[in-house]
């Protein structure tokens, strides 16, 4: 087996844990909300939907690998603590949907969609009432996520410091946010701005905290912890761009969305600013035309492919992507952890940008 | 001094500490801000002028109050600690006021109108792009809410419980939320739904969450909490009648918002139900037209509050509040704590079901 099976394998035995602790976790949920009211089964019932109907449970297994990278093993209180990390990604996405008005993820309804279809005829106004329904499934999750965590067996003084770290990731994460819906309305932007999206929503919030967070349970050194964020930002932003050359060059089945969605958005990726930099007048004409624009057509789409690739915009973010995932890789070099988690963690950073899907 | 007087002295000496404390607790989040970019600041100025704007503070007094009950003195930790349910109650209203869509707070923009106005001409949906912003700027204040309580000196196992009791808390809140919006739109109504709204909305969120919260830090014995908690329910839905009562029958200036937009908004209250039972055929048919009508006259304002008084509505609620207030106070009389603490809860329970504003 070679290193990325062998991470792939690692992978899909920690996901299937921690499939199992999430189910369970929202089942307690579930019957407290019995006791409540019917409406308030309705709403876990939706937050059930949507955590479990997909997700590669990154973030989860990050957390567990923390923790096993110092205590050498994983048992069932890391897995519990670690699905937090699925119920703080169900409350950001879920609003994410209302704010971006995106329908569909991973080809489900989105949350406000699917209130909004189901309480249709019913209610005065169906759109704003499935709005109104997912920021309150958004806000309970919020609420919920970091709850298993607290009723877990690890130390009360591990648990303060892994929950605040947690606390500020998911602060920085809304700070991320900001950015993102600020950007695409911003005048001018900059390299730099879009590698601190990057930085904020991707490598503090997908690899930085689940990995301290599960670091920290296990009385992790600070020089430990030192090195996972200085392996987490790089390997972060790499992933980021990844994501951004899927999104608009891998298929619907890759990415789960449709390939358009990022340009409608109109989404400012460093593979859009560069191809802008170096675009011809009548490029930049179309780049300007298209990006945003909710009716594009095939034609377009095609257009700002062939853009990206003709300015060499495609080769800089590829080769960012790899400066900075070797980058990643170096800062675990010298990092007193288990040579196993060593291994995957190093794997996993070629795993996670050379990743399909 | 009477028992009233001595009580509003009693807050007003809290409420000044509280302010300065969570004046600070917001300088410190807006100095990281500064760090990662404009645009989050400008999120952190909007969260401080909401959170600075108003208020009575009256959760961080209770859960104060909680801690002296035990504890004899207050200091600046839980002073500092009992902040958070004013970030919460940011947090809740920010939201509450984009799904309500309400334009005015404490006769100020709300956040989401803010954003809106300031953005107006700069961005394509200039109310869409409000409420984006609103609902970021909530989500950022749940994550920041319990940053405090984190950092102060309380023993990690009295954190952890308290923590633990604040996040089940704001998460019935959610569920209470769910049941507000679902009444307007449900069928059939009854006295019990409307008391389960004023249980999770008001009773547990308002006075159990915050007085155990600041008991817990001080150490409070299991019987000492079960008696905080009975006076806690049956307060907070006097509470919530009162609030009910004021919002039609109050003054603008009382209420801090119109009179009618209680009715506007469709709100069935324990005093509308009532109404609604007891009504002739031809009352009952002006109450179901003019409920929740966004257009709703003068006359129609006056002919409510007319039918509300004539079937005896009114004076159920009166009545109804009255014997929660004494429930409320006879939990209290055998609990094991403070002199001064009890005399303040016992005179709060009179003043908050009272009091003009």
């Amino acid at each position: 087996m070679d290193d990325s099976d062998w991470v792939k394998s690692v992978m899909e035995e920690h996901r299937n844990k921690i499939n199992i602790q999430l189910a369970d976790i929202l089942k307690g949920f579930k019957s407290e909300a019995q006791s409540i009211h019917p409406s308030a089964v309705e709403m876990v019932e939706e937050v059930e939907r949507f955590t479990l109907g997909g997700g590669k449970r990154i973030r989860p297994i990050l957390m567990c690998m923390g923790y096993e990278s110092i205590a050498g093993t994983f048992d069932e209180q890391i897995v519990r603590a670690s699905c937090l990390w699925e119920l703080v990604q169900s409350f950001l996405l879920i609003h994410d949907d209302v704010m971006d008005r995106s329908k569909l993820r991973r080809w489900n309804d989105t949350t406000y969609v699917k209130f909004q279809k189901q309480y249709a005829g019913r209610v005065r106004e169906p759109e704003h009432f499935g709005q109104s329904m997912a920021i309150l499934a958004g806000d309970l999750c919020s609420q919920l996520a970091l709850l298993p965590l607290l009723q877990t067996s690890f130390s009360a003084e591990r648990k303060i410091q892994s929950l605040a770290l947690c606390m500020d990731i998911v602060a920085t994460v809304s700070y991320g946010q900001v950015l993102d819906i600020w950007i695409p309305e911003a005048e001018e932007v900059h390299e730099e701005d879009i590698l601190r999206v990057g930085q904020y929503k991707t490598a503090r919030y997908t690899i930085e905290g689940p990995l301290l967070s599960g670091a920290i349970l296990a009385g992790a050194s600070q020089s430990i912890l030192n090195a996972f964020s200085r392996y987490s930002i790089p390997l972060g932003q790499a992933f980021q761009l990844k994501d951004d050359i899927m999104g608009l060059f891998g298929t619907p089945e890759e990415i789960g969305k449709p390939v358009d969605s990022d340009l409608k958005e109109g989404k400012k990726t460093l593979l859009i600013l560069k191809a802008t930099e170096r675009a011809s007048e009548s490029q930049a004409a179309a780049l300007r035309r298209i990006l945003g624009d909710p009716n594009l057509t095939e034609k377009d789409l095609e257009y700002v492919k062939e853009i990206v690739v003709s300015t060499g915009a495609r080769e800089y973010s590829e080769r960012r992507m790899g400066e900075l995932v070797l980058e990643a890789k170096d800062a675990l070099q010298n990092a007193q952890i288990r040579p196993d988690a060593k291994r995957f963690l190093l794997g996993a950073a070629d795993y996670m940008v050379l990743r399909k899907t």
